[in-house]
C-alpha cells in the first residue's frame, strides 16, 4: 500500500495578475484530504498551452491525481479543452449526455435559447471518460496517461464542487486510501512564539509521523495534528493520545478543540443555553452580525441587530445620550457601554454586543489613533468592557475586532 | 529590453489541506503588475525541503524573479530560513538591525520579554541582502542565483505587505521594466455567453498583443484587457482605442470602467450626489451594511443599518405588520416594501434597501423554495421591488444577494 499523492492545477490569466483569489484550490484540498488523498502541490498557471503541456508533463511523473480547474468556459480565452485533446491525442466528439444537460439549463433554467457557441460546451475529446456538470455547461473530464488520473473541471467554484462531489466516490474506488487524521485546537489570547514556547516539549516527544503546525489568523492561533496510516485505528488512537496532551498543555486559550470558527463555537453554546444574541456595531458596521447569520439555523439563537455607524443613529435607536457623545466621544468605554443598554432594552434578547471604534485609515486622533476600539458585552444585568488596539488595515482590523468581540461574548457566557 | 517573469513560491502545509485559503499570491501578483512585472506561475508547496528545492531549481530556470512566502516562523515547523541557507551556501549570522528591530517590538509593542526563540529570528543566511521586517520579527531577505532574484518573506499578509512595499523600489531599480496596462469593465445582469456573442466581432479584430479576459464573479462578468510594452505612450493609446470601443458595445450592462467593486462605485454615486443610505437586512443579515462600510469614508454617506433577522424584530424596530407576515409571509413583496418603509421613517437617509429571503440549506417550501429573495430599494417617495431566485449555497447566496441588492439600488438612483 503506498500513499496517493495530488496535485492541483488552476489554469487562468486571472489567477496570475491576482484579480480574484483562488477559493477552489483549498475546497478541493480539503475534499482531497477527507478521503485520505494528500496534496503535494498547487500550481497556478495562465491560459496558455505552453505552460500547462509543462505543468502536466512534470506532474505526470509526480502525481497519481492531477486535479485541473479553470479554462472551459465558452470564450476564446478559454483554451484548456482544445489543449487537452492534443495533449492525450484525441479528437473532438459530442457528448450526447452533455449535450442533453446544456439543452436542459437553456430552457429550464436560464430559460434562454443555447447558442451555437453553448452547444459546443458539449463537445469533449473522444479519449475522456465524462463527468456531468448538472450545475454548468461544460463538463467534466478525466484522462489517464501512466498510472495518473487527470481530471479537468471548471473553475466556476459552484460548478467544480458539483462535479467534485461525484468524482469522491470515483476516487475512492479508483485508490487503496490511507486514513489521514488531523485535530485542531483553536487558541485566542496567546501569540505564536509564546504556544511554542508552551509546548515546546510536547514537540520534541511528538512522533515523527504525526505533524503540527501553527496557523495564525485573526489574532488567533489554530494549532493541528496531522497524520496518516493505513491502519485506521491504529493511527487515530496515536493521534488522539498526543491531541488529549496537547489540548491539557493549551487549555487555558483554548477556543475549541474542533475545526470550527468563532461563530460557529458560540452559536453552538447560545443553542445550548437556549440564549439569545444581538449586537449594536458602530465602526464593524454589520460584519459582527454578518458572521453570526453566515452559521445555517443562526435564528435559533440571533434576532437582530442595529448597525449605528453615525452619533445620530447611536442617539436616536440606542439612545445614547448626546452628553456621554460630547464628553466621551463615540469611541468610549461609556459610549459602548450605552450602546450596549440601548440595544438590550430595545431588542428582546438575553446577551449583547456593542462595538466602537477607529478602523482607519483616516479618523485617528493622538488620544485616540487608527485601530483604537471598545467592546462591551453581556447582559441587562452584567457587562464587561474592553479596550483594544489594533495594528492593521481597515478590512483586517474591522476582522479581527469583530472575531475579538464574538470571544469577548463567549468568554463572558463561560465564566457568568 | 526583455520582459521580466516572476513566479511566486507559497511555502506550508496548510496551503495543500486547503485550511486557509491563499490571499498572499494574488496581492503580490496585482503588485508585481503594477510595475510591469508579469507573473507565470504561482506554486504552493509544503514545508519540506525537497519540494522547495525543486520548485527553486525549476524556478531559478525560468523566472527572473522569484517570491518565496510562509516558513519564516519562529516555531519548528518553520524550515524555510535553514533550507535557504544551505541552498545558497550559507551560513547563518545575526543581522544587528533585525536583532534591534526583535527587540523594539518586544519592548514597545508586544510589551513582554523577548525569548530565545524570538531573538533567534534575528539571524539570516550571510549570503543574503536583509529587508527589514517592520511589522514583525522574520526579516526578508534577498538572494541571487545566476541571474534570478529570490526573496523570502513571511507568509503573515500583513508583514509580507510591508517587504513587499519596501522592496518595490528595489525591483524597480533592478529591472528595466515595462508598462503594463489593464482596462477592466464591470458588467451586470448579462452571463459570459451572451456577452461573448455581443462581442465576437470586438475580439476577432483585437491586437495580438492585447488580451481579453472574461471574469465571473458575483453573478457579474468582468471584462478585462491586457497588454504590456516598453514604448509607454503607444501602448496606452492602443489599448484605450480597444477600450472605448469594447465599452460602447456593452454600454447597456456596464457598472464600472474602472476597477472597482459595486459597493465603490454606488459609494461614489451617493458621495456625489451628497446622499444618505441604510439597510434593512434580513436574509444578508448585515452583509449588506458590512459591504457598504467596507469603504473608507463610507460614513459621508451610511449612517446606520437594522438588521431584522426575526418576525418580532421586523415588527418592533421595522413595524412590519402582523398581518403583512401573516398574509404574505416574512419573504414577501409586501414585507420588503414595509421594511423598506419603516427604515425610511426611522433612519434619517435618503435611499434605502430591504431584503428578506430564505438563503438555506434548509428553510425553503414548495411555494418558496431555498434561494428565493425580496429586494426592495427606494426612497420615501418611490421604490422599485425584484424577486431573485438564488441557485447557490448559504455562502455564496448571502453573497450574490447583497451585492445584487447594491446594484438595483445603483441602478434606481440613476434612473430617478
Amino acid at each position: 500500500m503506498k500513499n496517493i499523492y495530488a496535485s492541483i492545477i488552476t489554469i487562468g490569466d486571472e489567477l496570475l495578475i491576482g484579480q480574484v483569489i483562488d477559493t477552489n484550490s483549498a475546497w478541493m484540498a480539503q475534499q482531497l484530504n477527507k478521503i485520505g488523498i494528500a496534496v503535494k502541490k498547487r500550481i497556478a498557471i495562465g491560459d496558455d498551452a505552453q505552460e500547462m503541456r509543462q505543468a502536466l508533463d512534470v506532474e505526470s511523473q509526480e502525481a497519481d491525481l492531477v486535479l485541473l480547474t479553470g479554462g472551459l468556459g465558452p470564450t476564446s480565452d478559454d483554451i484548456t479543452k482544445d489543449f487537452l485533446c492534443k495533449y492525450f491525442n484525441g479528437k473532438m466528439v459530442v457528448n450526447e449526455a452533455a449535450l442533453e444537460n446544456v439543452k436542459y439549463l437553456f430552457e429550464k433554467i436560464y430559460k434562454k435559447p443555447a447558442s451555437q457557441v453553448n452547444l459546443l460546451q458539449a463537445e469533449v475529446p473522444d479519449v475522456c471518460e465524462v463527468v456531468q456538470n448538472k450545475r454548468g455547461s461544460a463538463p467534466g473530464m478525466i484522462f489517464k496517461r501512466n498510472n495518473t488520473i487527470f481530471v479537468s473541471m471548471p473553475g466556476v467554484p459552484y460548478e467544480m464542487q458539483g462535479i467534485m462531489n461525484e468524482l469522491i466516490p470515483y476516487l475512492q474506488k479508483k485508490f487503496e486510501l490511507p486514513s489521514i487524521f488531523h485535530r485542531t485546537i483553536l487558541t485566542a489570547g496567546i501569540g505564536e512564539s509564546a504556544l511554542a514556547e508552551i509546548i515546546a516539549d510536547f514537540e520534541k516527544q511528538l512522533p515523527e509521523e504525526i505533524r503540527l503546525a501553527y496557523l495564525p489568523n485573526y489574532g488567533m492561533v489554530r494549532l493541528r495534528l496531522t497524520t496518516l496510516g493505513f491502519d485506521k485505528e491504529a493511527t487515530q488512537k496515536i493521534i488522539d493520545e498526543q491531541f488529549d496532551q496537547l489540548k491539557s498543555l493549551v487549555k487555558k486559550y483554548m477556543v475549541t478543540d474542533k475545526d470550527e470558527t468563532m461563530q460557529e463555537v458560540l452559536g453552538k453554546l447560545l443553542l445550548k443555553n437556549n440564549k439569545t444574541i444581538s449586537t449594536a456595531e458602530s465602526c464593524t458596521g454589520g460584519m459582527i452580525a454578518s458572521l453570526l447569520t453566515s452559521i445555517a439555523g443562526s435564528s435559533g439563537y440571533y434576532n437582530g441587530s442595529i448597525v449605528s455607524y453615525s452619533c445620530e443613529i447611536k442617539e436616536t435607536l440606542l439612545h445614547v445620550k448626546k452628553d456621554t457623545l460630547n464628553n466621551y466621544g463615540a469611541v468610549s468605554e461609556q459610549t459602548v457601554i450605552e450602546m450596549l443598554d440601548g440595544l438590550l432594552n430595545k431588542l428582546n434578547t438575553d446577551y449583547g454586543i456593542a462595538v466602537s471604534g477607529i478602523m482607519g485609515p483616516g479618523g485617528g486622533t493622538p488620544e485616540k489613533p487608527v485601530g483604537t476600539v471598545w467592546i462591551a458585552a453581556g447582559t441587562k444585568e452584567k457587562h464587561v468592557t474592553q479596550k483594544i488596539q489594533q495594528r492593521f488595515e481597515r478590512a483586517k482590523n474591522i476582522e479581527v475586532t469583530s472575531v475579538m468581540a464574538l470571544n469577548i461574548m463567549r468568554k463572558f457566557i463561560l465564566e457568568e
